[in-house]
């Protein structure tokens, strides 16, 4: 397989998903009321669509940064990939969840929906990387430190997100502040140092 | 016309369809209700999403694997091509049907029209393939084993979609498991064998 | 202007559009009814899916026709190309008219104005093309006879279909089976004789 | 970051957006009444439609412009494009807003809300260039005069979208037609100009 046509897939996955996301933000039914009231109102369906889009941007980031020290790819790889691709495409769903129940009594199923998902999409992560290691499909030649650096930052994904899960029994808000701040949190950590980087 | 950019539209077809599945999945109105138990509730919705998710990203593996063996193209095998992308756009509709009616009496009539388009699916490949052979589209050089692997691989395809789609009659349950039982034998024999081929 | 990147941005928004076609496809609600029947009734819109499909098909492999005889791109270009594909995405909405309400009274406005849209949508395709010689954007070389073909090949298409849609005022069926009888007698014509094309 | 596949995302988020436009035209519900009227009447959604088409094509040609200018990126450009994209993908919602509100008393509210997002977006695009020019991303080579064109030609955006936004609490119509000139006003002077550049 050739490795371009699977990152054109991808990337068109990824941008579709990422697009997609816009059909959660629905146009208020206001009569006579006011428009602008209803819109200020909406605010947290405004916000998740923030986080939502800024977290697979970020997956994109990391998706692309994985595959660039590939040389080539097995079916294997393939479908593991079809599995993370599945965890992405998925997640407007989850946002149009937590859009429709923040602030309900419901808020926390919805938050823990969106947080199982990016807790399998943390592990599929995880998954391509270690086995495109041990399935010999890196290109020779890369530099060690970065290989073991990607594989150090990959491993608090999915304890981050559980934590960002669990968390939602108790506090929907809490939970959704967690998810948040982690994508806040990689964006800026990735300014700071990524200026030296060519990414 | 130029391969590369057959491939092009080609993947984004298929990443658009794939993706667009997660339009099947609704936010579940619960009023007062329970939102967890609404969404424990539609589990089928959400086993149809990972089917057709997982059966979309099977064809676009056999896809690929069928255009890299071929070096030109002419217009017929667009044409042909056309309808296999026609199959595959319409995935997400049939998916929606079985995901709205399984479960209940109309369950046969959703499984019947999701099996049909797999069914024409799997002749336009079976058509492709016959095609580039006999017009000697393939690229010189090619491995004949690899060739008649393919050739001998696709014939199972439109039987086994007939036999699920017929079983509906009996019934919708069983016409299910069949589609999902196909998609899970693929990735698993893929992976098995799949690691000493490139894919 | 690179090339490249208008070939991959235009198939990007032929991609969508054709399947973003099947949204138009509604899950229809039948309560205790027959599924069956229902999708059995609503084969209007399963046969404008079709054609609408077939047709941006052509679309596509016409475009491709065009920007593969180019060298470069400039400006003008850019947005003739703009406009051509506001005609293509918008080629679903036309189509959701037709699907909802052939067989009404209101049929005739649905098939005009899926006309008119084509009508634009050939008139573009005459300009780019006509833009592209006096502005010597060809590439030096090509066949004078394949580049007068195209000019020729050009000119029934807005005549084509504002016959179909003029006849629209008098039967929205007939116009309807004029532009499935063009999708048609494109593909066949194509197919005859586009195996000695390389298309 | 290969630039490759970041032109290649982004040209995915452009195509998708552009196309998802074409949701916010709605198949009206007429009854007996008569669908050409209801078209007719509907022509607030349809100028809508073209408006933002035509804008976020313009977007495209001048990402274009802005990335063939680079070299290399890096992480904190990505992100940057990751907030412009942002902004281009959100462009269908208030696009949907100004066609439900036109010619009501919310109207204004719409209008600000498409006038925001064009100011965020021609804000992002000044910080990409900007940034791109203090990293030292830039081709070395290239034309100082084409470069400091760039930069004079990104200055007017905001303000120009500034005061279509401000003037919405005066009028909510003027404010639309400022939308709509600003987006004729540039395909028409780049048309003009357009053909010497090769854009």
């Amino acid at each position: 397989m050739d490795k371009a046509r699977l990152e054109a897939f991808s990337d068109g996955v990824f941008a579709i998903a990422i697009t997609l996301l816009v059909l959660d933000l629905h146009v208020p039914e206001v009569g006579d009321g006011s428009l602008a009231h209803a819109l200020w109102r909406q605010w947290p369906a405004d916000a998740s669509y923030v986080v939502s889009f800024v977290t697979i941007g970020i997956i994109w980031v990391n998706h692309h940064n994985v595959f660039r020290h590939l040389e080539r790819c097995d079916r294997r790889l393939l479908f593991l990939n079809v599995f993370l691709l599945l965890t992405v495409a998925v997640i407007p769903y989850p946002t149009a969840l937590i859009s429709h129940y923040a602030r309900t009594p419901n808020a926390p199923a919805a938050a823990v929906s969106y947080g199982a998902v990016m807790v399998v999409m943390a592990l599929c992560f995880n998954a391509i990387w270690h086995y495109s290691i041990r399935a010999a499909l890196l290109a020779p030649g890369g530099d060690p430190r970065e290989v073991s650096g990607i594989t150090r930052s990959f491993v608090p994904g999915p304890f981050l997100y559980l934590t960002g899960t669990l968390l939602a029994f108790v506090s929907a808000d809490a939970s959704l502040l967690v998810y948040a701040a982690l994508a806040i949190f990689y964006v800026a950590s990735s300014s700071l140092w990524g200026r030296r980087a060519t990414a």
